[in-house]
């Protein structure tokens, strides 16, 4: 049921934006930031829990997005480098939320400020868990910033 | 600055889950919703404004995504028939917010809940503009259901 | 091993475009048009054979996608109507070939000409295997068109 | 009209395997491929040309993706690091076709062969235009791999 004072910084996960990316208005669509979202995210859990997301995996523990939040700043364009600074706002008995803060990584511009709610889920149980003290203590880790 | 009593449903779009629109994890990826609610929202403009989205328009009034949430209440696959039922919430003076309520067409199951902020944006003074009078009377009028 | 004397049409698939399918030179991406075939041949499979491509799946036989070729004749753009009509050009041993017209339903114009072969997996043996003569005659069945 | 004796290597793209590139069967989807080849060709333009892909853009001259086609030769899954390796493979009068090896960095194995026919386009007279020779010595100098 801790909560962190101040946000933590665990990550910060660079890419490159695709062509595909972007829209017919020549930038990158909305529903994008989301993938970004999702990459940081996958990228941390990866570093931190070994985590890699599986096919059809539906038996034991597992985290489920159950919200996303995000304001749109300015805007990015197909070849620009961006920088996904992801903290730990908050860390309840079940669930986590996660803040990004998307960033075009030469000037430091914010491009975009995301949140998302993500439960602890028990897939034969159908129901939330509660978050062991051992994965608290992996999941409030700061990894290295990965590609 | 008038805000609508209740919310008015403006729109039902009706849409089938591609393939590509799932993940590994054999649902439909948290991303795609956003690109479903912009499915709902441009066939609810073209119905009422005529709209049709132009790449490299800059010049002139529009329309910006300025923020989208949604919150993901069960799942949806490959197949599945949604319904993206599109509500007017709130209309300020630059700005307005529609809800949407993803659901299962064949059950009426709540699939997701999301809400996004729309601002009217001057593109030549590069600033919010102010909703004119006709606009927000266009805006109000609820459409044809349209696939 | 036997090969229809012409292609035989199996489906006519519609499909509206969507914005996200779209990218900034303002019509659909190349890439979006072998999404549109993978939306009309599973809408064939799951029509002849009650297939619903299943997450994690690796036992038991399959098919697998061994080649895609397109030719891009004119452009498609957001909100579009578009038909996919499917045919069966070539039934081998191990394979099938299909063509795939993409037109713009209204006005009937060309927009794509695409083929896929597709080869008869077993995952457990991790070989291609023979086409049963009653999977043969399933997969030859025209099917009503399916939205 | 001339065409090189043997295909040259241009440009080798390395790229990340995205979650979302990744479908419910639990690889990288066949038409993300395709993305691929389009991130590999456009990275190559911009360094040989500085090309940007503007949006909106209809005036002068411009390339034209004609075909594509691949070869799915093996699966490459969430996380993988690829390399697409590009080579021109033919330069005709009014248009050029490029080869790719995609394979997986780290192995070489191969995943993917594809090939691609860009024409060479006149935006005002709707037309394929003649590939000057100055561009045809930019077309055919390789460039420095770019992340």
């Amino acid at each position: 049921m801790t909560t962190p004072a101040a946000p933590t910084l665990l990550l910060v996960h660079r890419l490159t934006v695709r062509f595909r990316d972007c829209d017919p208005l020549g930038h990158v669509n909305n529903a994008v930031y989301f993938t970004y979202l999702e990459q940081a995210r996958f990228t941390l859990w990866r570093a931190q829990l070994g985590f890699v997301a599986k096919s059809g995996g539906s038996a034991g523990e597992g985290f489920i997005l159950a919200r996303a939040e995000c304001d749109f700043r300015s805007q990015a364009r197909y070849g620009d480098e961006l920088d996904v600074r992801l903290s730990l706002d908050r860390v309840g008995r079940t669930s986590l939320t996660y803040g990004y803060d998307v960033v075009d990584a030469p000037t430091g511009r914010l491009v975009a400020h995301a949140s998302t709610v993500i439960v602890r889920f028990d897939y034969a149980l159908q129901k939330p868990v509660e978050i062991s003290p051992e994965l608290r203590a992996q999941l409030a880790a700061p990894v290295q910033p990965i590609a």
